[in-house]
């Protein structure tokens, strides 16, 4: 297999997990991983994320440039801006949950999620007990990509595993596609416990 | 494949995956297409929505008058009206969802739901940014379809995505099925996170 | 197909339907039809409800005495008792539910629970509108079977389409399996949002 | 089938079974059962547990030590230490679920969960009827599994059918995998309608 093929299946069977977790509703989302020599795999706009296929996913350059004349995702800066700041990232998903959206929406202005104390916390990277905090940026929701992307690098330069924009979703960044899966679910996790625990 | 069996295709797609997410709980909701000569695929009355065969939907006249003996959905009337006054639409999907019914109820006197600040408003037409506001106007219950078809009128004119039925549910319209079923997944989803945000 | 093939078809379909909804945790609950020559097909105790087999069935008497040697579900007097009064009911099936436990739990002194104004009250039989109400018995548990048929005896006279038992589950009558099941499913969607809508 | 690949494939069919009900995110938790000449079969470390192959399962012997060069689960002294107190015990699920993880976090004193009154409290090995109370001790979290052992084991000689960590999830015990699945589901269950009636 070829490491854009590797890519593309990984891609879609993301999709078809956070989809079914109810992250993806109504083909919102989007997912890439960087190929060993540079380029981007990335979801296509607008189809659906649980019934990815490979047309559904194309290549764009370190830069966002796409490689065909195909619409990537509206947060391709997004991906691109992430895999320039963070050399150990090699997967991104970005899912719309109910409790992401409920959350940052409620505490309009928290500036970050605290997490402490969760058995889950382990599943980040560099992190073997849950008698530590994590502290996930909230940035509020803007449709200024360039403006998103600045101000998230230097928590990016930080380290963070993820981070939240508001009324809008979740980042997650993994070393391996797998990472980024088990990154999303245990903030997902989380973050739904923070909810329920805040109200 | 015909335009009538390219509806039910759709149609019965749509109902596995509504009926997939609790929002056509015994038997409930309805949904229809138009077809190219105008006339309109709907669902009989009284299947599970998740297991629809060809038999369970039903060709009717624009004005709603059977083309077989069969019964219609007994909300023909509301297809047939949001049909009359919306030429862009072309799918009517129908949910009964437990967070539709529980937010009519619980805001009695509420006449309109404010979606505002959603990054998945962008999923309606004409809608690129999340900085706006939806306005989704919510109407009394009745088993006069004439009395709420009159009602409804006016809101569709304007070009609402969707409205909502107090106690009863969901109507999402689309210039497609894909259109609808984007429409009323991402209002569903607003509204539920409306209502834990208002309680 | 024998009649009894069909019930234990119909009676397997039924399980794997609820336990998906997860109304049949830990192998909980139990569900029954009446046959032609009025004997009644039971399951059997302890069995997992979303994946019964036809040996997960067994045949019992009108009086609940059973045809062979298994043990039939704890609650078959309830069913007989049943059966015996409503001469319409030829399929019966009880839930464990999350939200009718925590209904019935949190409202301790509630004698019944009063659905009004719900387009789903149409399920019911011989309701035509959404402006009535239904009340359901809520009757307190007990491991005394004679003593909770008896106490169930004169709301069946009275046409009950369901009843709650305190901090245990629902029953759901049917002139037909599928009219059990659509009960369920609909009473069941109706006290969720009662639940919610009385917190 | 020798007594370890139907070990094997019980640990499968429950780590689907519970990734399935959300217990088991990002590859959390651990299963085990004992085998009839007293080694263990429990699931490696790291693994996603809804889809488990026989190579994510290993062999410990009665202390722990593993038969190969692979890494058991980090909790393998937890599981250990139960299997020499309690020679009834023959399966094992830990699970990481919201609702145990909310309860125990929010009631950050609490000590014991008591569960009385529910009918589903039948599932546990002994009782027969909802009139009485099971209490479930709940430990505080702690990475030192040699400590944690010592605090569980008291309890474990009461006959305990299950405990919970704060944070963290709870552990389930069975004679057989079907016992301690019953028992997982029952008592999450329960727990969950605590969580909603203690609010």
């Amino acid at each position: 297999m070829t490491d854009y093929a590797k890519a593309t299946a990984q891609i879609i069977a993301a999709g078809r997990f956070l989809a079914a977790k109810g992250w993806a509703p109504a083909t919102s989302g989007n997912y890439s991983m960087r190929l060993g020599d540079g380029r981007i795999a990335i979801t296509v706009s607008g189809y659906e994320k649980g019934e990815l296929t490979p047309e559904a996913i194309m290549l764009i350059d370190a830069n966002g440039v796409p490689r065909d004349n195909r619409k990537p995702s509206a947060e391709t800066l997004l991906h691109v801006g992430i895999y320039a700041v963070r050399k150990d990232c090699n997967a991104i998903l970005h899912t719309h949950s109910h409790d992401a959206t409920v959350l940052t929406k409620r505490h309009k202005d928290l500036k970050a999620l605290v997490l402490a104390d969760y058995e889950l916390l382990k599943i980040y990277p560099g992190i073997n007990t849950h008698e530590t905090k994590v502290k996930l940026p909230i940035f509020n929701n803007t449709q200024d990509m360039k403006k998103l992307r600045a101000e998230v690098e230097p928590f990016l330069a930080d380290g963070i595993p993820a981070y939240l924009i508001r009324g809008h979703g979740l980042y997650g960044l993994g070393r391996t596609m797998a990472e980024a899966r088990g990154i999303v679910e245990a903030t997902e996790f989380m973050l739904s416990c923070e909810l329920e625990l805040r109200s």
